[in-house]
């Protein structure tokens, strides 16, 4: 094992960089490479919510994922695509390591919940020493801008993607289960009909932008449009706090 | 509604003063009193995680459980016992806002997530102003020094707390969801014996003390006796990662 090259996992919480922790900023600020992932064409979120910390002789790594857009995420094509990536993305970052650098992963949120940062840790793991700072989470930020209590006492909490299809959406939110649902995005529209079918509707707030100057948080119902980014949460109270 | 008493949640994180968020920082430094939980008897964590940030001339108040380790939770003597307690305890904090103070409440991990800082919260937030700052949770901390990627991509996270019944547990296991135990404490051998029903015991990993200096991490079958602290966590990989 080389032991000079090391990877750090970076949360960065959900967006205000208030909510950056110490020992993040730390990491930032004692690392040789700061690595970070956007889709082609865009600006990675993580690293405008660190960008007062990055010195101006730190080297870069933009990490893109592929255009996947017009394949379902379990459809063979994206698959092998999308691994092919995580595989070059992790030989660019293992170049760095094996030439003793320190390689920090900006990574939204926390950096082993439903991150990308996990498919680099999992490559390059057996070769590297790798730490990780965990994060404030994007469902933390939302619910403390609500000033939602979410989940308390024996209460379980399921934490679903709104990928799932909607008759599994149905029969998680049929379990009355105070809930978050992640990445909304595109899928709003089956979100939103998932919680009417199972009559869990009424208490939803929709959350975008959470902790963001921009944010915008309001009931589900009043969202009359169907136009949310990836990063969109719904969150669901179970019945103690249902409207 | 009174503009110059406030009342403020501080997540102060998993318990690595490291984890403490910028925003959590100011919070304490521009506080008039800080409030924390505690067991009577007992230190505050939360308190001696923050230690270093606190002012000499910052007033204190200490909110002390009552005793309850006799009753169940689901037990009449025991709700009405915490009810009032609660209720004991917005008034104290209500007395200061009243007088136009700033009051931070400590909170280990996040203050909405399984906190008692809620129960402050919803008593108080129709006559004062409050603010959440939302915390990394004790989980997140937990996964991160297991170095586990606990939830991915189309998985459903389920956070369950130690204390429902057994056949809950088997059932709830029995989905194959990613899980985390919260609150593992004396129900360490339920919690083992119900994942081991589950068919699930092999890929669980138990955390004690994450993120702080005397951490303890181990797969949970080698961990051969019952004593866990209250805040120890079981982590219970999905079919991806199990072993």
């Amino acid at each position: 094992m080389n032991t000079s090259g090391r990877l750090i996992g970076v949360g960065v919480g959900p967006g205000d960089p208030g909510l950056l922790t110490l020992k993040a900023i730390r990491a930032l600020e004692s690392a040789d490479v700061i690595a970070h992932f956007a889709k082609a064409g865009n600006l990675s979120n993580a690293r405008a919510i660190v960008e007062q910390y990055l010195r101006p002789e730190l080297q870069e790594l933009a990490l893109l994922y592929p255009i996947t857009t017009e394949h379902a995420t379990d459809d063979p094509v994206y698959r092998n695509s999308i691994r092919k990536f995580f595989d070059e993305a992790a030989s660019a970052v293992a170049a760095h390591l094996k030439a003793g650098r320190t390689v920090a992963v900006l990574s939204e949120g926390d950096p082993l919940f439903f991150g990308s940062y996990m498919h680099l840790h999992i490559r390059v793991m057996k070769d590297y020493p790798t730490e990780v700072i965990p994060g404030v989470t994007g469902m933390s930020g939302c619910w403390s801008a609500a000033g939602l209590p979410l989940a308390q006492g024996d209460d379980v909490l399921t934490v679903l993607p709104a990928t799932l299809d909607e008759g599994e959406l149905i029969r998680r939110f049929r379990q009355n289960d105070p809930s978050v649902v992640m990445k909304v995005g595109r899928h709003l529209a089956k979100v939103r009909r998932a919680l009417h079918s199972a009559q869990r509707l009424a208490g939803a707030i929709y959350v975008e932008r959470g902790t963001m100057d921009d944010q915008r948080l309001m009931p589900l119902v009043e969202k009359t449009d169907e136009a949310a980014p990836y990063f969109a949460i719904v969150l669901v109270p179970g019945r103690a706090w249902a409207a």
